[in-house]
């Protein structure tokens, strides 16, 4: 019973998350029904990251069992066939041994988050980037952004009903680039880390745009992270900028 | 009667063109209906180039003709909150002499043509660029490309049905660019010229895949553009990868 790593493009805004959900359209589900309709088993697609209603993956990574052996291109190949017309793409699926766990074995997942900075809303990327009107300073955001890495209790940036049993995490890269475009900024920032709580990219954009904007400081960042406090921090940043760019394993490429 | 230049995103996947058609939802359509709900006034929104259903717009240009004198920042603002939950965002409004037409006065078109050059189907660019699966070899499109720059008879590279009464264009440039990305290539082509005919951009693009994949050679372009004869070109590539970048005036920005 081989296992299938699956590495998969997604667009945010044609579901309702990740994880199934009974009576909502899920990328966890599609897959899921895909796999049925093709070799008629019903399984477990397990993903690295359960990203939120809206957020997109570039390379969300996912494994699944099935009875039976086929090639790699043929399993890609086939899925594809099923979830082509539903904003879904896989990318690669690879035989990789039981051990290999999507979730418990990734080392490092990474995040792009896109911003649109211009007064004029947007019609080509409005459901790509977080639209903001007021105009950003990227290099205080980048400066505060620094403040942020390295391990951390992230407790003022996670959701209220996070999960996770220990708020403390280590973020290896919060980096900006920006991107001067004859209709406006683009800018683009790539966030690292082994893991993330729940909505901590989104919360930590949402405080960081504040920064950008004047309406905190670059010192108040070490203030609102010791705080431990939700209250603290800024607002949460929405879920159409967020990218799950890529989930990094041992050995992986 | 002030005379107004709008410039205009579009998000071309969800209107059957810039052209106003009865039954259909078009860009020009919805403009002159976002006027008449605004102001109560019959308007004509002249474009500077056509395009057709599924082409989008980073910078089409259009002028319109209002009773009433109000700012340009007040017309930007009233048009997009009509327009911006339709996939139409107004980036600038700018009074005009009115001697100034978006179509006529123009002295530069440029065009942009994405392809995304991968084996896995697009799910985030699925409406937003060419699915090319073939690996193609951008060198050899490049130079095939600038056998078409400069004062030809493009008959080869018109649609059939094309209305403009001469084949003659002057092309003053087309630059092909590439980036590589973790799921695949992504290139772009940068096309210009005062005007273009009708598909010209598609057809030559079509064209040009076949020389990156090796169908067709780079010698057989000057031959495809003396023959005047529209068979002899590649096939029309596809709306979706064609992108208005902006249109250029004298004195304009």
């Amino acid at each position: 019973m081989p296992r299938y790593k699956l590495t998969i493009e997604y667009a945010g805004d044609r579901f309702s998350g990740w994880q199934r959900q009974q009576g909502f359209a899920s990328v966890q589900g599609t897959i899921e029904e895909a796999i049925k309709a093709l070799f008629y088993e019903d399984v477990l697609v397990e993903g690295a990251g359960r990203t939120d209603a809206g957020v997109h993956a570039l390379g969300q990574v996912a494994h699944v069992d099935l009875a039976r052996p086929l090639s790699e291109n043929r399993v890609c190949d086939a899925l594809n066939s099923q979830v082509r017309h539903l904003g879904v793409a896989v990318l690669r699926a690879e035989i990789v041994p039981p051990t290999f766990h999507a979730r418990f074995s990734a080392i490092e997942r990474v995040y792009e988050y896109h911003i649109f900075n211009r007064r004029a809303p947007l019609a080509l990327k409005a459901h790509y980037a977080w639209h903001v009107i007021h105009p950003l300073d990227i290099e205080k955001m980048q400066t505060a952004a620094h403040c942020l890495l390295g391990q951390h209790d992230f407790t003022s940036f996670r959701a209220i009903q996070c999960q996770a049993s220990s708020p403390i995490r280590m973020l290896n890269a919060f980096e900006f680039t920006q991107e001067t475009l004859e209709t406006g900024t683009y800018i683009k920032a790539r966030i690292a880390s082994r893991s993330f709580l729940h909505n901590q990219v989104r919360i930590m954009m949402g405080t960081l745009k504040l920064v950008g904007q004047g309406r905190l400081y670059i010192k108040d960042i070490p203030f609102i992270l010791e705080a431990c406090d939700r209250r603290k921090s800024g607002p949460t940043a929405p879920p159409q900028g967020l990218y799950l760019k890529k989930v990094v394993y041992e050995k992986s490429s």
